[in-house]
């Protein structure tokens, strides 16, 4: 057996009240889990999903999913997320961006609100990180368990996981943060993800926030992740699109309108994504990030930490992980890093994963 | 004297037949010269502008000029460009992006057709950058230059100075390439250039090209140029606009409205710089790079190349100048790579480039 069974379930929250204040009410989490949790409920590891994830961190492509999930290469038997060993729990966040997937549930923008029975568009309430591993938290209360061998996650997943360290110390022994911002995000990403949401705001279709009834901003949400993919790749990826035009005959140096290859490759991806994921979702993510950092809360911690940047990254490139580590060490606590050396940019943190797991494995056991 | 006295002249360069064979009338074209061309005429550097640059490469501040020219630190009495022994020329491309600023004179979508009387628009033909080194080399020849001592440019001025190599072998014995994509524009360069565009097309005053009589599309153009901006700086400089909220009593954590310093920031560069650029010249400028190849004529070139690549540089990060020095030694040419270490990104090419004089001033006399 090289695969894991996966299954959908879903967590009925109640009321939660949110970092802003606000109040959600119905609160609903879509989570997967991985082998089995022992009697003690001590053989628990968290994973955190990336930016536009979702909790299918793993299992085999199906008629369900079209591609394995996102660390397959991580989590099963023998792997390095061992699920022989280990019970892997992988919950989608408040306002995930897959809410319209037809598969991963969350509460977000696209959700109903109780108020009104309409989707609440932007009038959601604002949320954070912290929201995020707050609900997280009481997911894992449902299911007995009281503290983890480890949180890991990749990119968002890594902000989520460091999160957790310093709002549960008690719960978090070990932190895997995989091609991550670090302990805050830096004005630079910060700029860069806001600059990701505005092809979203600038979509006539957007409305505000209020499309749900009718055309939702395609166009704008794809502009958007192209964006985002871009910048997840590296010249070598991109390299292999290959060179020269994306339709035959129609040469870029007879018109302006004619598209190279790559380009055409990376609207393609795009366009297909956007027809899954949501538009005012992806602008409460962005903000719930840039909102991100720890390091005021960095006393509160009793975690170790590995950091495995992807040395080609272009998304949170591997200073900002050398950074986190050098702040943690300053902080009086216990950090590593071990460098992905690979040349797939951000995507290596999950394509490229298994070349981690030797170090993934000897931490966990240290 | 520190600075250089700079004189705004215009060339009418008559009909020039682009390589897409059309044909433009009244080709003119902007250029500044600085120091003194000797009785020999033998005496000339072709400086090369950027993407959005002007002819203004040197000079100071003054009444017309908010800044000084953008290579100023190079060019002037006793700098590496040595205006007491070279005579400077710098002209505007075609289609340049500066043509609204009441100041820089070129030929492109914003100019006149003469046979409608109404601005080109996006019936301007496709220019390449071969177009604007033919449309420079009439312009030298109206000086009576026949050989020039080197061409040299940032970033976009580095691609038409390596083109120069290869179009006019025989004037040109030395290529100083700053900043550079190389000897093509890579598909991953290309496509960050192709994103550049989309908030252009997106914005409905764009009107597909036809607003020279209306309102220009002002905000896509804005995030156009956001998107060029925050790729050219680097996490230093962005962390030096600070880490908090833009204005006072609008803390994002409790928006989603409320803006960061360095998005504001970032915004107010973007904003203040569109009132003065063109939209459509912009779309015109970047399919033109997306054209660049001179791997294929390499072997006409006799020049040596000086390649100064900007090691923080995420525009065109280092590796590109280091493979165009590899390809361009593989094809029996002589060419070097002195690295800028610096911290600012691709924009330390001009801000940072009196680094590199030494290696310059070597370089000319060698």
């Amino acid at each position: 057996m090289n695969s894991v069974k996966s299954i959908q379930h879903v967590s009925d929250l109640g009321t939660y009240r949110c970092v802003s204040g606000k109040r959600l009410q119905n609160v609903r989490i879509g989570f997967e889990t991985y082998g089995t949790l022992n009697a003690d409920k001590s053989n628990a590891i968290l994973v955190c999903h990336y930016f536009s994830g979702n909790a299918r961190a793993a299992g085999p492509a199906d008629d369900v999913h079209e591609l394995p999930g996102w660390w397959d290469k991580l989590i099963g038997p023998g792997k390095a997320l061992d699920t022989d060993r280990y019970f892997i729990v992988s919950s989608n966040t408040l306002a995930n961006l897959n809410a319209c997937d037809g598969y991963s549930v969350t509460t977000g923008p696209a959700s109903e609100n109780p108020e009104t029975g309409a989707a609440w568009g932007m009038d959601f309430p604002l949320v954070t990180v912290e929201d995020f591993v707050r609900v997280q938290k009481r997911l894992l209360e449902h299911l007995g368990i009281e503290r983890l061998v480890a949180v890991a996650g990749p990119s968002g997943g890594s902000v989520q996981a460091i999160q957790w360290s310093v709002e549960y110390p008690e719960m978090v022994p070990r932190v895997i943060a995989v091609i991550s911002p670090g302990l805050y995000i830096h004005p630079y990403a910060a700029a860069m993800m806001e600059l990701w949401t505005r092809p979203i705001i600038a979509d006539p279709a957007w409305n505000r926030g209020d499309y749900y009834t009718a055309n939702p901003p395609r166009e704008g949400l794809a502009q958007a992740l192209a964006l985002v993919n871009l910048a997840s790749l590296s010249y070598e990826v991109v390299g292999e699109f290959g060179y020269g035009p994306a339709e035959e005959g129609k040469h870029p140096a007879e018109s302006l309108q004619h598209q190279f290859i790559a380009d055409a490759t990376l609207d393609g991806i795009a366009r297909a994504r956007a027809e899954t994921l949501d538009a005012n979702s992806f602008l409460y993510m962005v903000h719930a990030y840039k909102l991100y950092d720890v390091r005021p809360r960095l006393h509160k911690s009793r975690a170790r930490y590995l950091f495995i940047p992807s040395a080609t990254d272009m998304v949170f490139p591997p200073h900002l992980s050398a950074t986190a580590v050098d702040d943690l060490r300053a902080a009086g606590l216990d950090a590593e890093l071990s460098m992905l050396n690979v040349s797939g940019g951000h995507l290596d943190g999950l394509m490229q994963i298994d070349r981690a797991a030797a170090g993934i494995r000897q931490f966990l056991d240290s």
